[in-house]
């Protein structure tokens, strides 16, 4: 039996979890904020009341540091949905998709990303192997699971399914500004079986 | 008949073209290599030879000066398509949109421009009225055509329909990076008509 008051190991693996969470908020305070443009390692420190250091011990870069914190909340917290039916699926995957843009920091943190994205190449790499290839695979799961039940075809093109997953919320919520209205989610579903030639399950 | 070497009017009306020409490429270089929020009126007037005034002479503002030539360029010179079908109406839609996208300064400006909307609701606001509500209307035409050859329902949800024209191509092109492939303009055609419920003409 451990004996309760052992000292933690020490060394690169003593992290304090409490201290990566605080920067972590920090960090998401800090891009909703200032922008990535802007965002500074001293401003994140201070605002986390940590020193520089527990930053660089845990990252070796302020985009490393962005990236962990924003796939984190993009990508660690999700299951691919599993309802049953492609509908019931659909309707989940979307409802992710629109709490993860109307979430009230990350809806002014992903448009910035995707603006800085297009100034700096290594940023855009590492948001779409980060956050955008996590995401997708889970949706994946929720087509190929369709297929296997007759919903949709087995030649379903993924890559144009993926998109349309996104797409639409995206456009509306973060590039139009738009609050979504009460059947908002329940008619894009209608719409993107649609799009997919979705047929009930066999 | 008008004498040839006549002075031109003086006062508000008597802006030379070139100069509006020269400032409005002015404008577009400093906002894709800039951003909105670090383009400043001296770097435009320097960049365009022109003075501060000169500015100020055509807009109140650099919010009405940036609004003014971005929508030049989204809005001004379109036209609705009218191939007389549907399927050649939305390819022609979405090429317009991959083009303005990918337009070389552009698909820099406008991830920028709704990235800064969100912290200026006063910015996204005149983007609203003076980019998206007009690009809307344009295609709102093809959609109402298409309902008159039979080949959409007289019910279609427009508000929906509209956000299917630029969100896939905007997705694709502007969030992900792809660059679009040779056949990826007819793919999304064939979705989007899916989508929409599309049927031959009558």
């Amino acid at each position: 039996m451990p004996e309760p008051t052992r000292r933690a190991p020490s060394g690169a693996a003593a992290l304090r979890a409490d201290k990566t969470v605080a920067i972590a908020e920090a960090v998401l305070d800090e891009l909703a904020e200032q922008g990535y443009g802007r965002l500074s390692m001293e401003a994140v420190a201070k605002r986390a009341g940590v020193g520089k250091s527990a930053l660089y011990r845990r990252w070796p870069s302020k985009q490393h540091m962005i990236i962990a914190v924003v796939s984190e909340l993009s990508v660690e917290r999700l299951e691919a949905p599993d309802t049953g039916s492609l509908r019931g699926d659909v309707l989940a995957l979307l409802r992710s998709v629109a709490d993860w843009l109307t979430h009230p920091r990350f809806s002014r943190i992903f448009p910035d990303l995707i603006a800085e994205a297009h100034r700096d190449p290594a940023l855009a790499e590492a948001l779409a192997r980060s956050v955008g290839e996590p995401r997708r695979a889970r949706a994946v799961v929720v087509l190929d699971r369709a297929v296997g039940r007759g919903e949709l075809p087995p030649d379903t093109d993924r890559e144009t399914a993926l998109d349309l997953l996104a797409a639409l919320v995206y456009w509306h919520v973060s590039v139009r500004g738009v609050r979504p209205d009460a059947d908002y989610l329940e008619r894009t579903t209608e719409t993107v079986l649609c799009a997919l030639g979705a047929r009930p399950a066999a």
